[in-house]
């Protein structure tokens, strides 16, 4: 493994307060690990570095006049590229949208400049936030993906360039990146923080966050939710505006999921060790062969792969049809292409199964809140697959897409000698527990 | 009242049939009702008209042929400017956003065009669909109001140049200009129709249809949603493609609403004689008086409009904020720049308030469903009011939109000798049903 690692900007933030550090300077060491390791990664689009700059010395004066915005004044963050922002294009990863400028921020990236972090640039994602990768290189093996869709947060977290990151995970797309480049990734409950100006509208995809630590991706998610809210109905993420108390887990749930059998005997090895470890330190442990509840759950996941894309189709229908006939057919990818055939061969009907499916789903796997505190799983199958074209299987994320509930990858297990997340599920709506209790992992594991 | 009237499209299908009419014909209809009164009316912000000949002429040939893509093939239709279009500007009654282009079709365009539905224009939409106005008038008194905020479309389709055409209602913005221009107008259960690419965000609004007739009405919405289904995780307006059958209901509850205090006199009347009508018919009538169902629906719904302006004030913060900020404030409209003010004076907690109110009214008037077939009431208080610079008083329509529930105002009332409607109000999901119960009401009163 290289000598890269993430960048927390809390633990700069007492060198601001007592005047040995500020957030220019902070700015200013992530602009030399851009500069550093962009031209190999390729994790951002555009970036605005004169507006940052600015907005970094107006954070520089609120930390020395002790008036700051925000626990996260002054961070340097990136947006996934299918968010608009007012000072960048938004392209979506789609030459149909090369240059595209809404002229406005999305709800997310408003929220973030009103808590005083510094927008730096735009990060990579696959096209649409779909499946076709953009060519973003792994940070700690660049013959290898960043995992998608949000490859460029990732990358761009797990490496150093940025504190954090927005993402956006409709099946895997935050989850697996994250593990994949070391960052920790949330994606919340369904509805957790406002895609208002996202050009994502699937009805289980979520904006989430990417950051250093545990505590960054709280509290960033935090100074977004209580500002902007959640989706338009939702109340979004609530709880503490800083990282919620430790707590220890009384019973954890390890789901083994259809990830399973393709899962490498590595990695499974490492999430059995941490098992041992979180057991070592008194947390009790139930599995599909000690519990029916989890039983039960295994038994309603599988398949989330195929209901999961299913409904992804229907409900993508549009925009991909229009993009096909008004703009450009042959800009889309093959894979575009093909969901929109599929999307165009079902019905209202189709969907409506599919989404009773996703329903039945909810409520098994809501049932276990009275087994267990949280579930633990692998985010990945392993370590970053070589090659940058496929981002990777997402089969331990898509459960947590379908299910709409908060799932965080800890970046505490290793396989191939990269990094490897430690998935954390909890229980729609309930976020600051799984953080809560994510903590103890971390504290125990870490 | 003016020599005007809606123009129905099925009402010539006939014709396209047999050859002595044709869809191209009843376009240049369309246009020469255009150039006649859209001078004193202003009802559009652009249109197409080559693009629309064009689309009639293929119209035109495939009911020649016998090949038609769907029962509103060439019909003449109208897209409220507030959702995109691939070959007009989308503006949003905005300055900010004077000729933008998307370049796109929203969902529910794509679908009108994939059933050969001829797009004619886009159709004047207040300030971003809220309150301020933009200058149409009514078509059956110039010196007055078509209503708000769906103003052309209904203006369009109720002086019979167009045959239907889409809108948008959050708080009142279907029912009440159809109620004052004399179309028929439906705002169906929330999440009804796919509003993909409308710049409607809010989570009581909906995209809903107007059109001369109520089976037009109907089977526009049918052709858009089997197709586009509705909003992301719902399924969208169901039943048959085709107007359902007439069902003489058993018993309606009559609603009085917060607007009973502030109808007219004339208008208060016409629904008094309405219901003494049905009820000849043979229909049953509960009311506040003989009912505790319906005096619980009286109370939930009582304060309907302030719940709903503080919820779309939250949800409405982006993107009047990033509007503000990163567009030019001074384009803002003093109502605008005071519910951006209002938002930002609120929080998570405020919202969760709003929300449980919201959610307590919709139960007790679910539980309504087990006393009435569905409710009537007055689509607004009274003939469209004199002025242009208010869109008159959404009183009447705010329950439903609170409620999520579909209603649809029916033009079988006057008052002033002008248009006034008769509001048929459903339950939740149950929209195919209250069509086939609107269908009695129209036979019975029309």
């Amino acid at each position: 493994m290289t000598d890269i690692s993430p960048r927390s900007y809390f633990s700069a933030t007492d060198g601001f307060r007592d005047g040995s550090d500020a957030p220019r300077a902070f700015l200013e060491r992530c602009i030399e690990s851009i500069e550093a390791q962009e031209p190999q990664v390729g994790a951002f689009v555009n970036m605005n570095l004169e507006g940052a700059r600015a907005a970094a010395d107006a954070a520089t004066e609120r930390w020395k006049s002790g008036d700051t915005l925000s626990l996260i004044d002054g961070m340097p963050v990136g947006i996934k590229d299918v968010m608009e922002t007012a000072d960048m294009p938004t392209e979506q990863g789609s030459p149909l949208f090369a240059g595209w400028e809404g002229k406005r921020d999305c709800a997310a990236a408003v929220a973030l400049r009103e808590a005083g972090a510094v927008v730096v640039g735009k990060t990579v994602t696959t096209e649409f936030a779909a499946t076709q990768a953009r060519g973003t290189r792994n940070p700690y093996d660049t013959t290898r993906t960043p995992g998608g869709s949000s490859s460029g947060s990732a990358a761009a977290v797990g490496s150093g360039m940025l504190s954090a990151a927005l993402g956006s995970q409709v099946i895997g797309s935050i989850i697996r990146p994250s593990s994949y480049c070391g960052a920790y990734g949330y994606k919340p409950s369904v509805g957790g923080i406002n895609r208002g100006g996202s050009f994502d509208g699937f009805s289980q995809s979520c904006t989430g966050v990417l950051a250093a630590t545990l505590d960054e991706v709280w509290t960033t998610t935090r100074a977004i939710t209580s500002r902007a809210g959640g989706d338009a109905g939702y109340l979004g993420v609530v709880g503490p505006m800083e990282m919620p108390a430790t707590e220890k887990p009384r019973r954890l749930a390890v789901l083994e999921t259809d990830g399973w059998a393709v899962a490498g005997e590595e990695a499974k090895a490492q999430l059995g060790e941490a098992r041992d470890r979180l057991a070592e330190a008194g947390i009790e442990f139930i599995d599909r062969n000690s519990s029916d509840a989890v039983e039960a759950v295994e038994a309603a996941i599988q398949g989330a792969m195929g209901t999961s894309r299913d409904i992804n189709a229907w409900e993508g229908r549009w925009p991909l049809n229009t993009y096909a006939r008004d703009m450009d057919r042959s800009q889309l990818s093959p894979s575009a292409i093909e969901r929109l055939e599929q999307a165009e061969s079902m019905t209202q009907d189709d969907f409506r199964e599919l989404s009773a499916t996703r329903e039945d789903a909810r409520r098994v796997y809501a049932a276990l809140a009275a087994e267990a505190d949280f579930c633990i799983t692998l985010s990945a199958t392993g370590a970053a697959p070589v090659g940058i074209e496929s981002t990777g299987d997402p089969v331990f994320t898509v459960p947590t897409s379908m299910l709409g509930v908060p799932t965080i990858s800890l970046p505490l297990l290793q396989a191939e000698g990269l990094p490897l997340g430690l998935q954390v599920i909890g229980f729609q709506n309930r976020d600051a527990e799984l953080f809560a209790g994510a903590a103890s992992v971390v504290a125990t594991l870490g």
